[in-house]
């Protein structure tokens, strides 16, 4: 049995998301499965490092599958990308060590958000980022994102309700870059909780237009209350861009 | 009578093109003067600086219309931009003395084409560039650019049959910058002919990747033949960056 690795590139707007639901072929995991499936001639599973929801985007999602495919990878790849829509690219096929779990053995994830900051909207960007027409204190949203940074239980800055598995988590950076009218968030971090990216980056525009306060995300993490925490922003703007792992994972995987 | 010029963004993917077709609600054209027509009582007929062709887009195209109506500019935008579907939106308006003409008064042209070249595509890229796998000599094509740049007949490299009308262009500029994957041509020029533009990159393209020579160029110039040319390159890669005026013109609109 081989374990494939897939690194995968996708425009999520059409999608209703990463995750398989039921038989539809609306989501991403859907599309890949059925294909794949139609190459090995016998049900195929693939496991996502995790999901994406409707509308956001990936430019590294991570996933792998077992096969007793005798089909080469060049040939795999081909074929996925040759059958898949133009919205859903393949861009990196390996064969990986048995153990290899995308979800299970993922490290860490970095994820950018998109912010169209101009008082008329952008037709290219409308699917990519969300227009936000407010002025903006860069300066203050800096120094809220040093607040956010560390090992705290980001519950909440989360969709999650209270749950027995921890939610603590370690962020290692939230950064803020003026590109053009564009602003681009990196965020980096060992895990993410269900919608925390999009609230996080809901608080700082709130910040930055002075509608919170920067004591605002001392008093989240104290309470945990989501309803103190910004907005969540809108699913288009927000791209898993890479999924780490262990380094001596990598290097045990057969290129 | 006041006479409105209008600065367009568009995303020309759903669209047949900027030039109104009875009354199809597939172009550019059509869409604005429909929402115009709705906002004045009155039939607005709109005048673009020129066409675009299908899936081809627009950061920057601009169109004039005459009206009697007492809506101020900036209530005009907005009602533009509210009713407009999202790919188009009008990016800047102001009024113009009577003689102004989108198409009559433009002095020049800038356009951007996005070539994608990498072994795989993207699944960003797919509406905004053309993907191209083979390697290119981009040296080779910088040279070619010079070659094709002045004051020329460029019928061979349009789809133009014999006309009347002159053929001869000035074209300043024609340049190619690396942008990671991307490469990025630019060109300006006092007016491009149909097709002008992706039959230029179709030819470079090709002095690129081996399949023609250098001479070709002066060939081309010399046969007017189109058929000794490059192919046409698709749509989508195109954007209408700037329309140029007479410098005293701009300086006459009232803003």
């Amino acid at each position: 049995m081989k374990n494939i690795r897939l690194t995968i590139e996708y425009d999520g707007t059409r999608y209703l998301g990463w995750q398989r639901l039921g038989d539809s072929d609306k989501t991403i995991q859907g599309k890949i499965e059925n294909i794949l499936t139609q190459m090995a001639r016998t049900k195929v599973e693939i496991i996502g490092s995790g999901r994406t929801d409707a509308g956001t985007h990936a430019r590294g999602q991570v996933a792998n599958f077992k096969t007793d495919s005798t089909v080469s990878l060049p040939e795999m790849i081909d074929f996925l990308n040759r059958y898949l829509p133009q919205d859903i690219v393949v861009q990196k096929i390996e064969e990986v060590p048995e153990r290899f779990h995308a979800r299970y053995n993922a490290v860490g994830k970095k994820y950018s958000y998109y912010i169209w900051n101009d008082k008329v909207p952008s037709a290219f960007e409308r699917n990519y980022s969300y227009h936000y027409a407010q002025d903006l204190d860069i300066e203050l949203m800096n120094q809220a994102c040093l607040k956010l940074i560390g090992t705290h239980d980001y519950i909440g800055f989360s969709a999650l309700k209270k749950t027995k598995k921890s939610t603590t988590r370690t962020i290692e950076e939230i950064s803020i870059k003026k590109e053009g009218k564009r602003l681009h968030f990196t965020f980096v971090g060992n895990g993410f909780l269900h919608k925390m990216v999009r609230i996080l980056v809901g608080t700082l525009l709130e910040i930055g237009a002075g509608e919170l306060s920067l004591e605002t995300i001392d008093e989240v993490f104290e309470s945990k209350i989501r309803s103190e925490a910004g907005v969540t922003v809108p699913a288009q703007g927000l791209f898993l861009d890479e999924v780490y792992y262990k380094e001596d994972q990598r290097e045990l995987s057969v290129a």
